[in-house]
């Protein structure tokens, strides 16, 4: 049984990520329906409205430690509270914008991040044109300050949004001011020790994955 | 033989997601070398940079149909032309951004996806705060003139980033109207016809795996 312990203590338990990414997909659907005043649903109806199998979907939320009942399915407020408390976007996190261009500017700019329990409450940049300037409801700091800031607001995450050839040593820099988590936005591999980690969203590879489909449909 | 045929064309081929996906980090570290105007690389280097065996790299690259040669390895240059095209970044697609919200805003003012090929000439909203509005470089239009638009304009790409319970209609919106690939920002899945291909990129679903991971780490 020891191996259960922590089953319904939200984020302890290191979830396959196959199972992370669907999560996501469920609790869309559930605050869809909850707008709509729906109070039950069935793993039935969200299998047929994301194209899954049911039994995966049982499968998932049961993870989370809550059971359907039969006939009536799952209870909508109640699901969709946990599976946020689950995916961690009810808790605060602090986090650090680097890299205040293109790219970093934009990601200051939407606030549906604040929705999902990122607090983006600091950035930094190099350039002259950028350190000083306020962007959202952020101002810039140079990079120099960063290792005093992110003790000073308790930051656990850095986001990297700075020229791909600055990746790495960007990287460092927050590791050794003692963040634990990098939610790199460049298109190249950082490494860090075991003891941070580091969550890849390269959209521009997405890019090139769509590119790749479309060009075999469109030559068929 | 005839397996071979369009080897050498860039897009043909039906790639793995995971060769697609790394291919662009050997175009960013190469780009990296090319500024620092080294010539040749070996993929024992890129291996060390990347932290990936050169067997892999050495595979990947042999899709391209590029050969390395013995002790001197790839010319820098033309590996990185023929990774940006064989990628489709070299190619201009045009796209239609369907949302002008915090999220679609935010993709429009990050000019970086054009160097990747990406080129967003339309916006659609239905919001009366933002339709007229230009945004980045583009005038947000009524999502009722998207037919017509995507027809005048060649769009070939739909991007959504709409809220979650419109996902699926303005998806089907943009299938109608002859656009074969969506970009889906939402947290939520979309369903499409067979002639038609979708690439997920869920943000807040990578946030999810973040978390996940940095509380496990922290609570060890």
């Amino acid at each position: 049984m020891e191996a259960q312990t922590g089953a319904n203590i939200p984020g302890l338990m290191p979830l396959p990520e196959p199972v992370l990414r669907r999560l996501p997909w469920y609790l869309a659907y559930i605050a869809t329906l909850r707008t709509q005043r729906v109070q039950y649903v069935s793993t039935t109806r969200i299998a047929s409205a994301l194209e899954l199998a049911p039994s995966l979907i049982a499968k998932d939320l049961s993870v989370l430690g809550i059971k359907g009942k039969t006939r009536i399915g799952y209870q909508v407020d109640t699901l969709e509270e946990t599976l946020r408390e689950y995916l961690g976007f009810s808790k605060r996190h602090n986090a650090a914008m680097c890299g205040a261009g293109s790219l970093g500017s934009a990601l200051l700019a939407d606030n549906g991040l604040l929705r999902y329990g990122l607090d983006v409450v600091a950035a930094f940049d190099v350039s002259k044109d950028v350190v000083g300037r306020t962007v959202g409801t952020v101002k810039v700091s140079h990079i120099s300050e960063l290792p005093k800031e992110v003790k000073r607001k308790e930051i656990s995450i850095g986001i990297l949004a700075v020229p791909v050839e600055e990746a790495q040593k960007v990287a460092d820099i927050l590791v050794n001011a003692g963040v634990r988590a990098i939610w790199n936005f460049t298109p190249t591999r950082i490494r860090v020790p075991e003891h941070a980690v580091v969550s890849n969203t390269s959209i521009y590879s997405h890019l090139a994955v769509m590119y790749n489909r479309l060009s075999i449909l469109e030559n068929q």
